[in-house]
């Protein structure tokens, strides 16, 4: 495999073999060593020393169910440390088909140009970004670029948000055909993609090229084995709530255990909740023909895409997820799954994170600039992000800023970054995971939903050794390429990935290496953080969460501090 | 003496016992201490459990020249770490006559309300603030204030920018008669007093009292010869340059020696500093009637301010000092005294530390939302803090946000607060202190302007002894009450201070209890900070400041973070 070295100060490229201590690392894993060993923790994120990355999971491009997710990397410039995002589409898996391990953006350009970065098989080119392609957003972006370039190129690219520096700007990334919207969205990302004058990476299909398999019966084996574990789940099957009513298919339970983001998170339940519940959505978009049951990336066997339509059919926006409902709906006080679609569709345009800006709007909600559930004034503010006026600007930082700016306190976010829908007061295991997971708040890096049965949510006990154990298996997967749905069959024989790792690369490794390569990737990212200056302080649940009770329940987040401290204890 | 405790949730008003602990403590040292021990130094700056301390220095109400300077205190909102900052005005002496070691301000009213703290003798009372008290600046405040309670009684406020939890807000304080416009500026204290629902303290002057002293004619004598020591000295008497030309006497030496803040830190030689010197000063100002060599506090006799007025002999503001010429001039490419003056009332009026105001205000203007020497258009965005507009309130957020905000990353500002007048990259001592003080970049907490002749400002030799031994100084100065311009005398000879101390209080200290003092100030701040989550990334000059150079020498600050690491190893 090979690394692509891009310079944007010299307008340099350059194809690198991999050096050694990168070959077995793809994904989050490569991002953290590579993070922490060419760039300086402390650096300011925004500046020419921080580095962004582009790299497939380990088995990004073998075909596998769900493994085609990209992976982007940078120093976060909204929680200050390191950072991992990954998002579906076709990047991943072509990036893997064309075994590229890694793309690395790294300085700026003199002046504040912009490029586009186009790479056709091992060609690879910088094009200076003319007027038409900036200060325009994602689906534009994406559909100009794919008419220059082909409809099946695959084409990674900021909004607005991105290029002006915004630090709750994400990166949006192109599926098959005309499909949009998969975005690696957390950390401000976007934002690092600006500063380094990068409106897009085009990167043209890889036709007729598949992925050398150093064991193919072994590979094939394991990967068949694994995807017909996911297809027989009852939940992800094509009998599961996953593929039947999508993420958002949680919506009751969330609701219903008094956990979900409530006009800024100072409720657990929204009175309006049955009208946002993922049931609802399929009943909705089925009657006005929209899609129910797509897939954001080739071989994805689970499916729990929508396309969700208007009232008169028309597509509003690729797919409308669980966080988005919460931190767009619940949060804001919106009970209708249209003002959540046409939110969702403004922030994927603008290139921004829906939990971010949801909860940043929530925060200029309690401070009076809209009221919740007013759904025109949200989307008044929400506009003025693309414009943008210093409010929209403010907005566009996240809920931290716009809570500095706005002189709120309560502002729902740990380590710096949004929390996503699930209040810790009332899920303390995901209260554990956002304080203390390197990412910064953030469901993915160690949800203890579905573990709700086995650790009761509202207890301390237990809470940190189930965070432990989520973070460590949400650290695999990220390296791999696999979508998190796909915990399920790999915790239960992670003898599937072993074989599937060693049936394409041959490197022989053992549970124990499986083992010590996923709790590796958080020692890694625990070290860059702290050389970036991080203590114990930085991993902490708000103050005001700890003490303000949350209805219904009226529980505070009493995970004390000893617990949080201790939390890789026995990493 | 006692200290006078404040509950603003509870209403509560409690005078106390000084503990033993705090007994020998006054001004910085006791806020330090009291902090570290009463408050978590991890709480939310803006929180209830943050607490605002009022304290008079050790000699304050003893009549000692200059030694009436009021210390405010509170975990900052801007730093994240502790702080102190003092002012002149009536509210040291009278604080010290009365025997008031500290107001200690708990809590948050439930409601957002507003208060006004009256304190008559031993009498001391909550009342409520009306809308004719609301989002009025600080001259009329304290206007309104005397006319109740008396011409003569002491007005310790916050303007807009306090009220709006703005966190480049400071506080105000009166002196005597209708002077006006002291200020303890920094650190964002004024948005803690506006956290706690407190519009002002109003101290009813303390007449016919004295303080008592345990040794008076040791103090006495100390007393005296400190004084002579301050009139007889060249800089500091009646034809020494403070007195003639203000603190805007140094205009010319700083402009010379390239660290003259101009255009946002992008140049250390502001083309029109002639414009602005002291000496202009003064000439412009008693040509129209103003006045040249007033004291902001009873008994000082260095006398450096100034009563600016404009061309029809109209006063405009109570004195135009350095650092605002500085951060509200150059850095704005404002080369006229009269524009310097303007600016300055404005933020006093609302409440604002001029330096972290001016340094927002060239983040803004290289954001280009002024023009850098266009007075109109940095007045324009000036006003809108007092509305507040969203950009007034980012604005008066201060530098650090402005940028972040903006997407500007060349932002002056050290551990979150804005640089004074020098840049660090020509005066690398103050680059030092800067970087480390525990008190974020103040110009207070150890100039190395005045020892420019000692150690070259240009090399990286050192730097960090100097800025130590600057730092130890400061501290104790900050602790007793004095004026910073008293160091020549008390450095030449520490026993004055010591007899004036034991002639006071008689406690018997030795020079090695008045060393240990000194340091130990340093010690607990860095202590309260490390709590707090400092480590030894938070105490850097911004990476550009590393890397870009300051014409016209063409520097960077290039002391090595080695020796930012090892300035206090001594301590």
């Amino acid at each position: 495999m090979k690394i692509l070295r891009v310079n944007m100060k010299e307008g340099a490229i350059n194809w690198e073999p991999v050096p050694e201590i990168y070959e077995q690392l793809g994904g989050r894993a490569l991002i953290a060593k590579l993070l922490l060993n060419e760039i300086r923790p402390a650096c300011d994120a925004l500046g020419p020393h921080n580095k962004l990355i582009f790299t497939p999971g380990l088995l990004g491009g073998a075909m596998v169910a769900t493994a085609g997710r990209l992976s982007v990397g940078a120093k976060s410039p909204l929680t200050g440390g390191v950072k991992e995002a990954n998002a579906g589409g076709t990047a991943g898996d072509t990036l893997g088909k064309l075994e590229i391990k890694a793309i690395v953006v790294e300085d700026q350009p003199p002046k504040k140009d912009f490029y586009v970065l186009l790479l056709d098989g091992e060609s690879a080119q910088l094009i200076p970004v003319g007027q038409d392609l900036r200060h325009i957003g994602t689906y534009a972006t994406s559909d100009r670029l794919q008419e220059i370039y082909g409809a099946d190129s695959t084409v990674i690219c900021i909004g607005q948000a991105g290029e002006y520096l915004m630090t709750g700007a994400g990166i949006s990334t192109t599926g098959e055909r005309d499909q949009r919207s998969n975005h690696a969205a957390r950390g401000g990302l976007g934002a690092v993609m600006g500063s380094k004058g990068l409106k897009a990476v085009v990167i043209k299909k890889a036709v007729g090229i598949s992925r050398k398999l150093h064991d193919e019966a072994l590979f094939r084996t394991a990967a068949k084995a694994y995807a017909q574990k996911l297809i027989n789940d009852p939940k992800l099957g094509t009998k599961g709530s996953q593929h039947l009513y999508g993420t958002a298919s949680i919506v009751g339970a969330v609701n219903e255990m008094g956990s979900m983001p409530t006009r800024n998170f100072s409720d657990g339940k929204f009175e309006n909740a049955a009208e946002l519940r993922g049931e609802k959505l399929r009943e909705l978009v089925l009657a006005r023909e929209g899609k129910i049951g797509t897939r954001c990336m080739p071989g994805c066997v689970i499916a729990c895409r929508n396309l969700f339509t208007d009232g008169s059919g028309k597509p509003v926006v690729g797919t409308v997820q669980y966080e988005t409902v919460a931190l767009v709906g619940s949060n804001l006080g919106l009970g209708k799954l249209d003002d959540v679609a046409t939110i969702n569709y403004m922030c994927n345009d603008f290139g921004l994170d829906t939990i971010e800006t949801g909860a940043a709007l929530g925060v200029a909600c309690e401070a009076g600039l809209a009221k919740f559930g007013d759904i025109e004034g949200i989307v008044g503010l929400l506009k003025q992000i693309g414009e943008p006026t210093v409010l929209g600007r403010v907005l566009g930082c996240g809920a931290v800023t716009t809570g500095k700016v706005l002189g709120i306190r309560r502002v729902p976010a740990a380590v710096g970054q949004a929390m996503p829908g699930y209040d810790p007061r009332t899920l303390k295991g995901n209260g554990v995971t956002y304080a203390t997971s390197p990412q910064g708040a953030d469901h993915t890096a160690g949800n203890a939903f579905g573990a709700r049965n086995e650790v009761p949510p509202l207890g301390t006990a237990g809470q940190k050794e189930l965070s432990l154990r989520l973070q460590i298996i949400a650290a695999m997967l990220d390296s791999t390429g696999l979508c998190l749905f796909a915990r399920p069959p790999i915790i239960a024989n992670p003898q599937l990935m072993i074989d599937m790792i060693n049936g394409i690369y041959g490197w022989g490794w053992t549970k124990e290496d499986y083992d010590r390569f996923n709790r590796d990737v958080l020692r890694t990212e625990l070290e860059f953080n702290k050389q970036a200056g991080f203590t114990k302080n930085n991993y902490r649940i708000p103050e005001y969460m700890c003490e303000e009770p949350l209805p219904p329940h009226n529980a505070v987040f009493d995970v004390p501090d000893s617990d949080l401290d201790a939390v890789f204890d026995t990493l």
